[in-house]
């Protein structure tokens, strides 16, 4: 067997950061790449640090031939579980001490997944909602904006419920809005109109009472980059970002 | 033996995309860390795509940890030739069939890892020059920007020179101004200070008669972001990710 990239610390003598060695953090995603991209951006951004030695040690497996998860699970669509098992042995083959899955979709097949590797993973939709809880307290009506997938999994719906909350989602008209605008970010166009696809569906559960708006599907953040709204939008992969960092902890000062 | 990536496409039933399976790209990445994202970022976006299925499987082992690439050609600090090589075999083991890494600097340590690792690496300087060459032909001194350790191990020299290009450099006090641009960049600060440390000292190299600017440090193309010049800058970042697109094939039409 080769030296894993967890003991490299040990074996050329150097810790990887001041006074002990941070887990390895394991991003199994892909699902789009560009919001991969977007969450390991977060990532780097959220971790407190003055040089490049203080950041986390990061492996990440950006697999964008994983099957759609909305089409698996609402149309009999290819299963993508076997895909994301050979990514999260591989992360954990490589060292990774806690895996995150930047996409909230593929959260509905996890729990097996997470099962068969025994790596712990941060949880995207929990950390979400217990993110809400603790800085939004007097919120009481989410909207949700996510994919249809995600919707028919019901995944933020019982979170949200389990911690008090009520979730309010599109009309059918509307969340197919929102499927257009996500299926443009992942072409690569991000524009005024997949803004205003996403944006009109995102008015709508204003007016149906909700008080702040989850980003719960990983390219609505970036179709809503340049959008302002009368209450506050929560983005997942912003949260998931800083529950990695809070996970494997921050570097020690020497 | 577990199955590796490379194979899930024939283990899973689905090839990754269109009528073949392109091979996986590896980024031996962290240094610095929000460079490795740039990167990927760049790389998403020059990848022609419609669905995420048409997009690169890409495995990134972004390492903070690899020790300070200048301090070792300068001044006697660590190796980083054994983190390099842990963590291009790594990508080897995990399936990679070419490998980029987006630092300009640790180019000086990569004959050694290619070597053992076997596996092709594109080659971030040698692509820079060839794409001054074919998209600026008539340009003849080449104004570089890139870190003391670039500089002193005349990776970029070299490659100018044996294309008939001449290369411009910073004089002392601007190379000093250049370092310090890129340590805040690595220090999470993009603000007009460090904007102003760099493009001061690509002033100089216009001044010099450079025709071009290359921001030959992975960090300086973020320093950069927001200054106009009146010389072309070419971002050996936005190369790398297109000359590693062309490398694996574009998509064959369904």
């Amino acid at each position: 067997m080769e030296t894993t990239l967890r003991d490299l610390g040990t074996v050329a003598g150097a810790p990887a950061s001041g006074d002990g060695v941070r887990e390895i953090v394991g991003v199994l995603g892909g699902m789009g790449p560009a919001a991969t991209a977007d969450f390991f951006a977060k990532l780097v951004r959220a971790t407190p640090a003055r040089v490049d030695q203080d950041h986390l040690r990061t492996i990440i497996w950006s697999d964008p031939t994983i099957p759609d998860r909305t089409a698996a699970l609402l149309s009999g669509g290819t299963d993508p579980t076997p895909w994301l098992l050979a990514g999260a042995r591989m992360l954990r083959a490589a060292g990774a001490g806690v895996i995150a899955v930047p996409c909230n979709t593929a959260h509905a097949f996890l729990p097996s997944v997470q099962a068969d590797v025994g790596v712990p993973f941060v949880h995207m939709i929990e950390e979400t909602v217990l993110h809400i809880r603790s800085r939004l307290p007097r919120v009481r009506r989410v909207g949700l904006l996510s994919t249809t997938g995600t919707q028919a999994s019901a995944l933020y719906d019982e979170a949200l419920r389990r911690h008090g909350l009520e979730p309010v989602v599109p009309q059918a008209a509307a969340q197919s809005r929102v499927m257009a605008g996500i299926a443009r970010v992942k072409a690569g166009v991000v524009d005024e109109r997949t803004a205003w696809l996403v944006a009109s569906a995102a008015l709508e559960l204003i007016d149906a009472g909700a008080e702040t708006l989850v980003a719960g599907c990983t390219e609505l953040p970036m179709a809503l980059e340049a959008t302002e709204f009368d209450v506050p939008v929560i983005d997942p992969t912003q949260v998931l970002a800083e529950a990695v960092v809070a996970a494997v902890g921050r570097p020690h000062a020497a």
